[in-house]
Order: C-alpha cells, then structure tokens, then sequence
C-alpha cells in the first residue's frame, strides 16, 4: 500500500478512526456505530447517556454533518437530518481544553513532533491556535508525542499529520485525525525551526526531516468569511498577514495572521493588542 | 518623482552613487571620473595611485565591467577594453571585511534597519554572507543605520535598498547601492522577525513595516553554477535549501541555503558541518 492510502482510508471514516484509536490503546471518547433508529437509542444507552453527538460517519468538516442531542425528545429529529448516511454516536466530553498535536514522519520511519497547539472553536470553526499550548506540561507534551507516533508507526504514514485531542485534566483523548498538514500547524511558518509545509515535503520527497522546536510562542488566528484592513494588523508587533487571494464567502477561511513573540505573556498582550482589529468571523 | 525613481536612477551609474554617497557625508574609496585615455592617467593620481580599480560606470554586476589595476603599464590595456563607455576609478581600498546594510523605508518615511550583515565573495561573486556580523560592535551598527536613513530619506526611496560597504578598522566606507531587495538579505527569510520581501511588499503598499529584529544568528550561503545534493544539506540542524529552479550555468546563482542558529558558536559550528556538502562554485 502506498504511503499514506491507510491513513487517508481511517481519517475518511470516523468510525474506523475511533477504532484504530482503541486498538492502538489511545483514549478517546466513547462511541458506538449508528445504523438504524432502534440502534440510535441503544447507541445513547452505550455512550452513557446524553448529552451526546450524532455524526455522519464520513464527509463532515467545520461542524458539518453533526447534531448534538440534549434530550431524548432530540433523537427522532437527528434521524430525520443525518439518518440516510452511516452514522456515528460520541459522548459529548466535559473538556478543559482543546488540543492538537503534528507530527512528520519520514519515509526512514523518523518521527519529529512540533509542541502541542491550543484550538478556540467558533461556530464549529478553528478561530485561534496558540503553540507552544499554555502552560504546557512537559507530561503533556510527552503523552501527545507516544499517541501521535503510534498513530504514524501504525498506519506507516508518511508526511505531516495531526490529531485534534481533548484535555481532560492532564488526560488526552483523541478526537479527529488529519493525514495531512492542518490549519493548528500554520502557525510554524513563522513559529518553528521548521514549518509543516517544509517539513512535509521533506519528508515525502525522501529528506530528512528538519528540527520542530518552536522559536518563542506563537499564535494563528483563522480570518472567516472576511479579511481585515491590513493596516492595523500590520501595526501590531509580530503579525504577519496571509491572504489565500479566495472570494469572500461566510464561514470560508480566507485567511490567516500569525503574531509571534518572545514568549506567552508578550504573546497575550500581542493579540490583546489584536482585538477589534480582525473582522469577527462571518 | 516616483518613489524609487531616484534612487534607481542614482544606483544605476557609479559614478552618480559615489557622489551622492559624498554630497550626504558618508566615506567612500577615493574615486574619480574617467572620459578619456589622458583623464585615466590623471584619475590614478587623484585616487592615489596604484593599485585602482577601473569600472564602467553603468551595467555591471558580480565583478563584470571591471579591471584591477596593478602597474602602469595595465592602463593601455584596461582602456583597450573599458574605454568604449563612461568609466570611473576608484582606490583599492585594504578593508578588513565587506558588510552590507539592509533597510526599508514605509510611505510614511519610517525607517528600519536589519543588522549588518558580514559578505564574502568568490571569483566575485557572493557566496556567504554571515547575519548579524560576527562580533557586531553595536557602535558599526549605529554607523551603519545612519548611513543608510541618509541614503533612504534624501533619495525618497520607499521599499528595501542595500549598501555594500567596506570594514576599515571600525570605519565604514560605502561601496555601492542596491535599490532593492538583497542577495545579503536572503537570510531574513528564515533569520529576521520580517523577511527583506515582505517588508518590501509592507512599504510599497503603504502599510506599516515590520520588525527588522534577528532570530539567532544565521548565515546564507549561495548554490553557484550548480545545486547541491539535497540530502546531506538539509540533514545539517537549521538548515533550509531554496531552489530558484534555474537552469545550472557557470557563475548563476541557482539557489541559497540558509542556516539559522541560537548564536554565532553554534552557526559556525553548522556551516563547518556544511562544508564538503555544498558543490563548489563553477
């Protein structure tokens, strides 16, 4: 099988990808297969109850093709929306944080990590990623590094790949896989020794890999549906602007502004000073 | 006049250059027109005497369009070969080291300067340039931002603008203008919180420039004539490989390798790990 065709095949399909996660012994949240409405119930019996999240099995992104139930009176509703498509039923988990963690691995099998980065949803989408995460524990960062390469190992990937992670106190379970490079790793274009973009094609062009180390703290805020007015961006120390030149469209990401600095606090004070000079997400 | 017009039109003739170096105070290497075979011999008096350097004053580029004059008996034949065009002679000037200055100038005037940055030639042509300077004396540095706002703010240029200049025991004499962005400044990419191109593309858009502050100490090396194995290249800690995609050539710059470090020890130490891993210069 050709590099990557694995691990394209499980990401594609939320249900074999919660299930590499248990083989691989990776803590996620519970779930069962939905394939009918009598087994919807029995799903919510199996997850622990409600509140819980009903997903097609394959082609959601941003929120897409996903309904969360309250109550039991929700059931019969979501089957209606979601119910002609293989389904998916998670425990809605009670998390402290979001999380992802990159990784590249080689075609010689060498696996290097970037820091765990902190993900801000909203509406469903990616709005700000902080790296290195906050308060970073280096248990943490250890725990992220053994799941994410046994994931690499496993599904012999090749290239950049991410795994979008909940924190729930210091545990991690994980979420989603990305066999790919993500929108939490546009950050390393200017805050990594080694970008993803670079470090991806290093890798599946057979080079070594170059080193993931941050260089201070940096964060990515997602522009949706509407680009900023450049000027006041630009004016803030350490913002760097990308314009994917793509029509405006709400929800679309259109864009990014990377801010780096020295480290956390600067880096805080840096997107204070950013407030109300990005367009809200439209 | 267009922002850029007149600096471009000072760059272009070295004769133009050296005066408007002198007209706003800064040292050069002592020079003098050349119109005719009599004038030559008049010039080598007023430079100084031998040995000079004989240049067209307009059209040349790594090395070209020049001749080293080391005894009177080399004028007959450098104005056999020159002496078609406008020409200039300058000293030959015993300086301990070649540095360059990059700045950038907004639309609103502001200036901010990268620091100075350590060259060296081959048959020449750049092949390294080393950033910030090796033992970098904040005083040089001083000189250096200074020399170049002059440049900036009398010629009204917006956008990068180099200067080569000459090292003599502290004193700085400038060499030549590059209205643009640098060779010397290919660094920043990787070594310098904004790029030489984006602060470029941040001046002439009118927005705020960023900052021109190094990350560590790096070093760019030029692939001269012919583009190095990859491989053993990029497995060097901190190095990244540009490849421009041109056609291999003799004396063509084809690409660059930048190598960033924490500080000065450690960078030296990567590009002694580089050496034999780069294709000499063809």
């Amino acid at each position: 099988m050709r590099p990557g065709a694995r691990s394209l095949e499980v990401a594609q399909d939320r249900l074999t990808e919660k299930t590499t996660f248990r083989r691989l012994g990776i803590g996620t949240p519970a779930f069962a297969a939905v394939d009918d409405r009598a087994g919807l119930t029995i799903a919510v019996e199996e997850v622990g109850g409600l509140p819980a999240v009903l997903k097609t099995r394959r082609g959601g992104y941003d929120g897409k093709g996903q309904r969360v139930l309250h109550h039991q009176s929700d059931l019969d509703d979501a089957w209606a929306e979601l119910g002609s498509a293989p389904l998916i039923l998670e425990a809605l988990v009670p998390f402290d944080r979001e999380l992802s963690v990159l990784a590249v691995r080689g075609l010689d099998g060498t696996v290097a990590c970037w820091p765990l980065v902190e993900n801000h949803h909203e509406g469903g989408i990616l709005r700000l990623s902080r790296a290195p995460a906050p308060a970073l524990d280096p248990v943490l960062q250890q725990r992220g590094e053994q799941l994410v390469s046994r994931v690499l190992t496993d599904l012999d990937h090749v290239g950049v790949l991410a795994v979008e992670l909940f924190d729930v106190g210091g545990e991690l379970l994980a979420n989603e896989l990305a066999p790919r490079v993500h929108n939490s790793g546009h950050w390393t274009i200017e805050g990594a020794e080694t970008s993803q973009f670079e470090n991806h094609l290093r890798a599946i062009l057979g080079l070594p890999v170059g080193s993931t180390a941050p260089r201070g703290s940096s964060a990515m805020l997602n522009c949706i549906g509407l680009m900023p007015d450049r000027d006041p961006v630009l004016a803030v120390p350490g913002a760097h602007l990308h314009d994917y030149g793509k029509a405006p469209r709400p929800g679309r990401k259109l864009g990014h502004v990377t801010v780096t600095a020295a480290d956390d606090d600067e880096l805080t004070a840096r997107l204070v000073a950013l407030t109300g000079r990005l367009s809200p997400a439209v």
